[in-house]
C-alpha cells in the first residue's frame, strides 16, 4: 500500500531538513533520514545538543530551503570517491557506511534488518543536491524542493547511530509529511485528539491503572474500575468461544528450561527474562508464551481422531522482557494476557476452523465498534518451497483456504507472498479505532513445527498414528494492549454494557437518600454496575462530576422520582435525556447491558 | 484437644518399638520417638536400611514385649551420669542430645522448634526403663506396657537426623495407635478409603490434571475438566463476595525486590524462587504472596474514611518454591492460586467487617458439604504486651469482637492465647472432610504491620491522616489445594452443580443420534455441560462408563425418548432412577446447576 509519490516527497523532505540543520548548526554529523509512517526522520550529532523549541527555527529555515526553489539534481560515482567526499564533508557516519557497503555489499548491522540502510547502491554511490547540500542517498525524490508537499517537524529523541547503545547517541528529528496541507491538517487534527485520549491519561483519571516504580515498568496493576474492563473484554471473549466448543484449561506460568529447549525458545527468543536459578534442581523460566504448555499438555495423554478438532483456551498473562524505551502505558507493557488458543486438528478440519475464528473476530470487533478493517494473508514463497516445513499438500490447501475465506467474505486484504513463517501461512487483522489510527490486533497462525518438534500425535481411524496441525490464535491480542487501544477508542466513555461504573445516581438532597439507597440495591441485584452520589454538593454539580468519569447514565433523584415518576436518565455524550418508567428502569439498564451480538 | 491417656500410650508405643527394633537389629543407634497425629515414629540407624517387610517382624515383636508385661520404670539421674550411660551404650545420638541439654539448656536445633525434643528435663535426665530396654525420655508413660492400647506399625520414611541434611539419614518408622482396637480399626478403614480417594490417581482417572517433568514438580497443568472444577469453586467465590462489596482488582506476578526489602518478606521468607537477575535494572521476583501488590495499589491514590472500608480481591497465582519432598498432588504445590483479599478498614469496622467474613466462609463450607469444623482464635499473650505493634486498644477491641463472634454463632473453638502474630490476631477454620480427615482452609488474619511499613493512610472526617487496618482473609485457602481435598472428599463424584461433566447422553443405536444431539443442544445453549456417548458400544456398558466417570447424570436415548416419553435418568450412586417429563428436562437441569446458597 506504498505511494510511491508520496515517499519521494517524504525523502525529500528529510533532505531539506538536514540541509536546513546543516545551515543553522555547521559542523553537524548526519546519519541516516529515512521515509516512516506519516513522514520521515534524521539522525543527527549536533556540537551541543537542540531542543523542542529549536525544531521551530529548523523548520522555518526549512521553508526558506523550499521557496528556493533548488532541483533535487542525482549525480552518481563510485564507492570510492564518495567515501573521499565524505571524508572531506568531515561527514564519518555516511563514510562509515560507504565502508561497509564497499566491504560487506550490505549496510545492514545484522542480517534480519528489513532492507539495507537507504543510502547507495551496491557498486555506485548515488548523491543528492538540493542547493549547497549534498547527501548520499539511494532516492528517488521529487524534481523540484517545491513539490515536497506539506510538511511539518513534530518531535525530538534520543537514537544511538545504528541503534546500538556503544555508538554515539544522536538525535532524531521527526517530521510529518503529506502530499497535501489538508491531509497533513487532519493529521494534526487527530494527533491532537489522540493525546486527549491518552489511555494513560485517561487510565489516571477514570482510576482504571497504575503503574507503580517499585514494582516495576510494563508491569500495570488495575484498580477496580480496570480490573472490571479486564473482565468484561476477558468474559465478551468467553462468552464467544465456550458456546462453539472451545474449552479453557490452565497451565502454570512457570516451566523448567527444558520445555523451552526442546521448542527452541531458548535458543531464539530474546525477550525471556533471566532463569530463576535452583542449584542443583533446574534453571525455571516465566513464560513468555504458552505454546509449550499447551503443546505437553496435549502430549501428556493419547487422542483419537473422534476427539479432533480440540480446541483449547487460556487466559494467562506472559512476561517478556521489552526494552524499556519501548514500553507505554498499556499498549507496550511486560505482563501481557493473551487470550490464547490453540486448536490441535487434522489437516481435513483447518478450513473449518480457520472459518470459525473468523467469525469470532468479526463478531468482537463489530462489538466494539472497529468498523474499519483488513486482512494481511501470509503466504509462502513458491520459488523457496525448500524453506518451509510440514506436508506440502497441506501448506497448498490452507494457502487456498485462507485466501478463498478471506475472498468470500469480501474482505479487504493484502496477500504477502514469502512472508509466511517457515512453519505455516498467516493471517493478521489490521483493525481502525475511532480517530482512524491503524492496529494489528488478531492473529492466525499455522503452525506444523511445534506438533514435530513435541512429537504430537493422534490415532485415525485407520489406527495409524497421524500427527496434528496446530492453529494458534488471538482475538484481542492481549488484554492490556486491547485495553489501552479501547481507551483511547471510546475517549474513555465506554458504552453501557462494558462501562466500569454503568449508572450514577444523585439525589438532590438528603431526604431522597433512602429511596435512592433501595433503588441503587435493586440495580445492582440485576449485577447492574451502579453507585450512589449522596454527597451534599449541587445537583447541577454532581450531574457534571458524574460527566467527568464519563458514566453512561445519571439519573437524578428527587420528589418526583419519590411520587413514582418517570426516571429522566442524563446519557453520557447526549443531549436528550432518556425517560424510562419507573417500573421499567431495572428491565431496560439489563438490555443495555447485554453483550452486543 | 489433647488427650494426655492417649498421648502416654502413644509414647509408649514408641519405647516399645525400640525396644523391638533394639532385640531384633542390636547395635542400632536410637534417634527420637515422639508422638504425632494418630500415633507415633521412631527415627532409627539400622546397620543396613530395613525395608516395609521388616516392619511386620517388627511388630510381631513389640507384641511380644506387650504380653511380657513390663512395668515403664522412671528414674532420674544427672545429666553427667547420663551421658556416660548412653556412652557406654554406644548411643550417639542420645548423647548429642544429652551433651546440647548440659550446654545450651535445650535441645532445640533453632529458637523456633516448638518444642524441647521430648528427651529430659533441664537439669536431670530422666529415663523409662522396658525390661532391658532403657531409654532417655520425659515422659509420661502408662504405668505397664500391657496399658499401651491398639497399635499398628504403618510406614517407614526417611528422615535425616535433626532435619538437617548434612547429618546421617535414619530410618523412620511410624506406628498409628489408639486407646482401643475398634479405634483403630476405624481409622485403618478411613486410610483404606483415602487410598481409593487419593486425588493423585483420581485427577487422572477423571482427566482433571497433571503434572509433568519437563515443567516441574508442583506445578500442576489442568485439562479441561480440571480446569472447569478450578472455575466453578473461583465463581461459587466471586458469587459470593461480589454482592458484598467485594470489588476485583489485577496485580502482576512479579516484582522488583525493592518491594520485598520493604515488606520485610526478602529477609525472613524463604520460600521464594531465586531472583531473576537483570543486569543495571533491578532483580525481579515472581510473587510468593499478594499483599506487598495490594499495600502498594492502595498507596498509590489518596482515600477519604467515606470509601473505607474497602474490600479488594484477587484470584491470583503465587508461587513457593517447596521443598520437593513436600510436593504431593494439588494439595502441596509450588503455584497456588489463592482466593486472596485485603480489607483495608477503620478500626470500628473491623467486628462488622469479620462478621461479613464468616457469613461467606460458613455458606461457602456447607455448599461444599463440610459441615464439622472448629475454629482456633489466635490472641496475644497479655504477659508479654511489648511483643505486639499497633495500637493497644485496637488489639482489646479486636479480640474481644473475635471471640464474641464466634461465641454467638455457637461455633466450637480453641482459644490460643499467645498464639497470635506479632502484628495482629487471627482466626483459623479446621474442616473435617467426608472421612472425618481434618483440613486448616479458611482464615482471616489482622494486620496493623503492612499498614505502618507503607504508610497506608486515610483522610478521616476531621480531616486528620490515620492508619487502616488490613484485614487479610483467604475462604479456600488456594484453589489448587482445595480442589485436592474436594476431589477426596467427593471421591471425585461431584454434586451436579459443580461436576465437569453434568449430563451424559447415551445412545441406544445410530437411529436416535439425531434426537440425541438436539437434545445436546438445548442443554448446552441452557448452560449445561453435557456431553453424548453415541459409540457403537452397548447400553449396558455406556452406563457403567458414565458411572467409572462419575458424570451424575445419564440418559439413555432410545425410541421412548423419541416418542416424547419421560427421560429416566440414571442418577451417580443412586438405585433409583429419576424420572423426569420431556419438557422439563432443561429446567430440571437448570435448577440442579444452581450455586447451593
Amino acid at each position: 500500500m506504498e505511494n510511491d509519490k508520496l515517499h519521494a516527497m517524504r525523502h525529500t523532505a528529510a533532505h531539506v531538513l538536514a540541509a536546513a540543520a546543516q545551515r543553522l548548526y555547521p559542523g553537524i554529523k548526519l546519519g541516516v533520514g529515512p521515509v516512516v509512517e506519516n513522514g520521515f526522520f534524521y539522525d543527527i550529532l549536533f556540537a551541543a545538543p537542540i531542543t523542542e523549541e529549536d525544531l521551530e527555527k529548523l523548520e522555518v529555515e526549512m521553508r526558506k530551503i523550499v521557496a528556493e526553489g533548488h532541483d533535487m539534481v542525482r549525480e552518481e560515482i563510485s564507492i570510492d570517491e564518495a567515501i573521499k567526499k565524505f571524508e572531506e564533508m568531515g561527514q564519518d557516519f555516511k563514510v562509515e557506511l560507504l565502508r561497509d557497503l564497499k566491504e560487506k555489499g550490505t549496510t545492514k548491522v545484522n542480517p534480519e534488518e528489513a532492507q539495507d540502510i537507504d543510502v547507495a547502491h551496491p557498486d555506485v554511490a548515488s548523491l543528492y543536491q538540493t542547493g549547497e547540500f549534498v547527501d548520499l542517498c539511494r532516492g528517488p525524490h521529487v524534481g523540484n524542493v517545491k513539490d515536497v508537499g506539506a510538511f511539518k517537524l513534530w518531535k525530538l529523541a534520543g537514537a544511538y547511530w545504528r541503534g546500538k547503545e556503544e555508538n554515539p547517541q544522536m538525535q532524531r528529528i521527526y517530521g510529518l509529511a503529506f502530499e497535501t496541507q489538508q491531509e497533513l491538517d487532519q493529521y494534526l487534527t487527530m494527533l491532537e485528539e489522540a493525546k486527549k485520549r491518552d489511555h494513560r491519561k485517561l487510565g489516571k483519571e477514570l482510576e482504571l491503572f497504575t503503574i507503580i516504580d517499585d514494582i516495576g515498568s510494563g508491569l500495570p496493576l488495575f484498580y477496580p474500575k480496570g480490573a472490571i474492563l479486564r473482565r468484561m473484554v476477558e468474559s465478551f471473549i468467553s462468552n464467544l468461544q465456550e458456546p462453539r466448543g472451545y474449552t479453557p484449561i490452565w497451565i502454570p506460568h512457570i516451566t523448567k528450561g527444558t520445555l523451552y529447549e526442546r521448542s527452541g525458545h531458548l535458543q531464539k527468543y530474546d525477550a525471556m527474562y533471566p532463569p530463576m536459578h535452583l542449584e542443583g534442581e533446574a534453571d525455571y523460566y516465566l513464560k513468555p508464551m504458552n505454546c509449550p504448555h499447551f503443546m505437553m499438555l496435549y502430549a501428556s495423554m493419547p487422542h483419537s481422531y473422534r476427539e479432533m478438532p480440540m480446541r483449547w483456551v487460556c487466559t494467562t498473562t506472559n512476561y517478556r522482557y521489552e526494552k524499556s524505551g519501548e514500553l507505554s502505558g498499556l499498549t507496550r507493557v511486560r505482563s501481557l494476557t493473551q487470550d490464547d488458543c490453540h486448536v490441535f486438528a487434522r489437516p481435513d478440519q483447518i478450513e473449518g476452523e480457520i472459518n470459525l475464528m473468523l467469525d469470532m473476530i468479526e463478531l468482537t470487533y463489530k462489538a466494539f465498534g472497529f468498523n474499519d478493517f483488513w486482512v494481511r494473508i501470509s503466504v509462502s514463497d513458491p520459488e523457496n518451497p525448500d524453506k518451509y516445513i510440514g506436508d506440502k499438500q497441506v501448506w497448498i490447501d490452507s494457502e487456498v483456504s485462507l485466501k478463498s475465506l478471506i475472498e468470500t467474505r469480501g474482505w479487504t486484504h493484502e496477500v504477502g507472498v514469502g512472508e509466511a513463517a517457515f512453519y505455516g501461512p498467516k493471517l493478521d487483522f489490521m483493525f481502525k479505532d475511532a480517530i482512524g489510527r491503524e492496529w494489528q490486533l488478531s492473529t492466525i497462525q499455522l503452525d506444523m513445527n511445534l506438533p514435530e518438534r513435541f512429537e504430537l500425535e493422534y490415532v485415525d481411524s485407520d489406527g495409524s498414528k497421524k500427527r496434528p496441525v496446530v492453529i494458534h490464535r488471538a482475538i484481542l491480542g492481549s488484554t492490556e494492549r486491547f485495553l489501552g487501544i479501547l481507551i483511547e477508542h471510546y475517549a474513555g466513555a465506554f458504552p453501557f454494557w462494558i462501562a466500569p461504573v454503568q449508572l450514577r445516581l444523585a439525589t438532590v438532597s438528603d431526604e431522597f437518600v433512602p429511596f435512592a439507597k433501595l433503588a441503587q440495591e435493586k440495580l445492582a441485584q440485576a449485577d447492574i454496575r451502579v453507585d450512589l452520589d449522596d454527597s451534599n454538593e449541587k445537583v447541577g454539580k454532581k450531574i457534571r462530576n458524574s460527566a467527568t468519569h464519563k458514566i453512561p447514565w445519571t439519573i437524578v433523584i428527587g420528589q418526583k422520582e419519590v411520587d413514582g415518576g418517570d426516571f429522566k436518565v442524563n446519557v453520557f455524550g447526549q443531549e436528550e435525556d432518556l425517560v424510562i418508567p419507573a417500573t421499567e428502569l431495572v428491565d431496560r439498564a439489563k438490555q443495555a447491558s447485554q453483550f452486543p451480538q
